[in-house]
């Protein structure tokens, strides 16, 4: 039997909670396994728009564990919260050196990613314009955009298409169960990522 | 200054959270105020996929009060939990009466208000083939319908049009603010309801 894909998801004060909660959602409807990270002191996070989430542990208390993927949302003050935090920088660098797979949405691509030099050239995508603020990468204006071992996502309207590119990734020798997956939810709007 | 807008969103142990998440996340995003309302003892839920997820009141506390619409997420015990709920029923029946905008997502359609024979003939749509098992109103298999004061999705994948036309009902004097709010997010499938 496969081994089952492991995600973490790394939530910080002001995150974006639907583009996480989606993509949580859709990765455990895939059977992916996910930890909820708070990178705050507790579990305990105020997000974006004020629905009350709770992470399942700190980011602290999982840092040595290694993932298949790490996930971050957007949201102003989340993605400011995530890049000034030494402990996600790092824990960052080490999955982008072992080859795992890196998936910012929103403005997290640009504010967590480049503002830290971690994307070492990849083209990516990233929403609200803060791509021009830094250097490092190459932003483009697409709704999801595959590089190295970088997925990013444009913002929170495109939140299942990178969900599911994702997904994809993670379970590639079962395409197929994400194409279903989306069908069983009415998802069907891939664009020019079309699965079927 | 018009008064702004007020929703209710009625949750129960096994709820769906992104379809509950994101519908918040849009009204919010639109200057419409959400009470996040629990139909179980407490505010604390358990959710379809285990993210951590607190309500703001219960039902219980709220209950006679009126809001401008009602929206109820799916997810399997989460539909079993509301409809064998009598208060979600008086509640739902008050804003129907009322002629208040009456909003479900998913499998609730079906399982809450048509189990109660609450659509009085009222065309609506909902996901997973419930329908099959009540005589109250006509079910479409469409993203989404409205008809009479219901507003209904057929399922997750559909939250964004479904939440949209919703938003676009609440805020008729100013649907331009919907279509800014979507540009802004970066969503851009409106499919056959293109307000642009």
């Amino acid at each position: 039997m496969t081994q089952r894909k492991h995600v973490a998801v790394l939530l910080a004060d002001g995150f974006e909670e639907a583009e996480a909660v989606v993509f949580i959602d859709l990765m455990r409807r895939m059977k992916i396994d996910v930890d909820v990270l708070s990178c705050m002191k507790t579990t305990e996070l105020k997000s974006y728009f004020k629905t009350k989430i709770t992470a399942e542990y700190t980011l602290d208390a999982k840092f040595s564990q290694s993932y298949d993927a790490v996930m971050m949302p957007g949201g102003p003050e989340g993605t400011a919260n995530l890049t000034a935090n030494p402990q996600v920088v790092a824990f960052l660098k080490r999955h982008i050196d072992e080859k795992k797979w890196v998936c910012p949405l929103c403005s997290s691509g640009a504010k967590v990613l480049a503002a830290n030099n971690l994307l070492r050239n990849a083209k990516y995508t990233s929403g609200g314009g803060f791509d021009k603020n830094f250097q490092d990468g190459v932003c483009l204006d697409e709704k999801v955009v595959v590089d190295q071992n970088f997925i990013s996502g444009k913002g929170f309207g495109t939140v299942f298409e990178f969900s599911f590119e994702v997904a994809k990734h993670l379970l590639a020798d079962s395409v197929k169960d994400v194409v279903w997956q989306a069908e069983h939810i009415y998802f069907d709007h891939w664009g020019e990522h079309d699965y079927s």
